[in-house]
């Protein structure tokens, strides 16, 4: 159920000594082939840690024979020294599993600003590459997890004998334009790195781009897909991109799910839009809206609070003209209060919000969460 | 200290049973001249209440005799009744205090979506005008209040036996483009409508939009300034905008330091910018983090959340050329760490937050707040 599901793979996870804690820490997905096509999608904040620089290069020709990822420390805003513990984590893993240097992708994630102990990483590498092995995904996605309380992975087979699996972390600091969140998918489809680059944008334009826990954008966020080619099949390109965006779809709403202090889970769906950039723009002002987010915690539908936040965007609609539903009660119509508020039952933990303005056939989801005194604490007793 | 502190206005305030809790609700300011001239600035929310979509039709021709306003709704997407609503409140006082029914704007605060009373309020409209007086400023500053937990009021005199006074209310909802916030500011200065205008748009502009305490921008928004003229002085005009400049940031400052639940008044400097343009953006990004605003609650000087935040940002800087300081120690230094964490001190309620963008010589400051448990419970538990 992860990124072993896929032939071709190998992976482990280990406790390096990077976390204080004692938990694991460090992991390795391996691609063995026979292709090594990859491609990723990074974080669109323009800080960006030393991992997310070299990732970036290393992808650049679309291939990597595999991938190193760390909890514990981001390695972000370190400077030109974070610069170079990223290259040597990728030139130790390198040498550890027997491929070219420029082969490995890096993944970090943790604190800002801190140097990783690279003596211990460079341990954990060689402990983990002796532990390579096809039944030891779990083991990786336990080891990237930071403030995430479970972790996530996601398999779907496609028709013919060819699989894409995943794992994903990811708890807090999610944001458009990714998630603080580090997501490495595999899958032994024979695919071209063209092929795997345009099936992952589209899927994490539409997945992870539109999760919007707490409106704040990471410095490392990465999605890496990587292509073993060991099914010996080429699936239908429209088939397999469906099949990634299923993947990706599981996993984000695995984030949402987990996000830190959370207790609803809220479902923002934008309809009668003008175009569709119109409908994630609306989307993400109402998920970005303290004041809502708020209110849904207190189980209270307050759709006014929806309306402000309609407001500030440049969307095409007619404020007189806009309707709201909160869990399938129109209690907005018209812009004024519609169906009364107290049908509205907003016990559990999955909230829909809908809007209709009422302006085209354009629609958009975008998933966000309650805002919680949990989500204060978690936030401000630790440092990350 | 309010709006009666300049000579030719009269105020007066009563609990008018719009609110449940018979506290005072309902407030007149009246301009007995000799010049009704006026200015006002409006939200820029598109989604605006009746009462502000009135008083933005009867200040187009730069002159009113007075303002009604009251808390305990806020009349705000209430259809086409709601309107009809409004101009009731504007034509009933102006009856009461014999001027036109086009002479008097109207402001409301409180609870969105729902109908005012229109029995209660125009019964304390005829109480209030039984009560004008120009001794009863104060009163009008207590009858605006929703959750602030006090009124707020400014008053600055110029050379040669002039004023400039305000009241202000305001806790929650915050936000760029004017926060929930009611201001009436009156001077007996003798001043044109354009010359209003002018000077109001510029100290707003410097002020309220960048006060920024929860990114929520309201419906109802307004900023008043009414001139009677009764002092016989007309002052230099860059003077005069100085001084109502320096009662609006008196006023807005009062706005964030009664922000809803907040334990931290956080002043968001930013230097070196290419443009002010750039500094505002870089300001309002830094403000609006979220994971920010609980680590400053927890007195944690976390620099890295203000480098991601600065990182979303479409401002000229380069990622390893920004400096971060918190209360005045350099933590950041060439995007990377700087001064030791440790000699930052945290513990009291102002923390200055100073970003270096190193690109030009431009400058900004934002006001924010931090983010709390109390904000949450405020917000979740009330309806607002």
């Amino acid at each position: 159920m992860t990124v072993t599901a896929a032939q071709g793979f190998l992976a482990s996870g280990v406790a390096a000594g990077i976390k204080d804690s004692g938990d694991p820490d460090l992991a390795l997905v391996v691609n063995r082939g026979p292709s090594r096509a990859a491609a990723g999608v990074f974080t669109s904040n323009r800080v960006q840690a030393a991992p997310v620089r070299w990732s970036r290069r290393v992808l650049a020709d679309g291939r990597i024979s595999g991938v190193v990822l760390n909890s514990g420390g981001a390695n972000a805003c370190t400077g030109p020294a974070g610069a170079v513990d990223a290259r040597v984590m990728a030139e130790h893993t390198a040498r550890a599993v027997g491929v070219g240097p420029d082969e490995i992708a890096v993944c970090s994630t943790g604190l800002i600003g801190i140097p990783l102990p690279m003596d211990r990483v460079t341990a954990g590498i060689d402990a983990a590459a002796e532990r390579l092995s096809p039944e030891r995904g779990v083991e990786a996605a336990v080891a990237i997890k930071t403030t995430d309380s479970v972790h996530k992975t996601a398999v779907v087979s496609g028709p013919g004998g060819w699989t894409v699996g995943g794992m994903a972390k990811g708890a807090g600091m999610l944001a458009p334009g990714l998630a603080t969140m580090l997501v490495v998918l595999t899958t032994d489809a024979e695919v071209t790195a063209a092929g795997l680059d345009s099936a992952l944008r589209e899927a994490v334009r539409t997945t992870f781009d539109r999760v919007d826990s707490d409106g704040c954008m990471s410095t490392n966020d990465t999605v890496l897909l990587l292509a073993s080619g060991a099914s010996g099949v080429t699936p239908d390109p429209d088939f397999f991109a469906e099949t990634v965006h299923t993947v990706c779809l599981d996993l984000a709403r695995q984030l949402v799910a987990d996000a830190e202090g959370a207790s609803k889970e809220i479902e923002v769906e934008v309809i009668g839009a003008a175009s569709e950039g119109d409908a994630v723009t609306v989307g993400k002002s109402v998920a970005r809206n303290n004041l809502l987010k708020c209110a849904l915690h207190g189980e209270d539908p307050n759709w006014g609070r929806v309306l402000s936040a309609i407001g500030t965007t440049p969307a095409v609609f007619d404020p007189d003209h806009l309707d709201v539903a909160i869990n399938g009660v129109w209690v907005c119509r018209d812009g004024a209060a519609g169906e009364s508020r107290d049908k509205v039952d907003l016990s559990g933990r999955q909230i829909t919000v809908t809007i209709d303005l009422r302006s085209g056939d354009e629609s958009a989801v975008i998933w966000t969460n309650d805002l919680t005194a949990e989500y204060v604490h978690e936030n401000s007793a630790y440092s990350s």
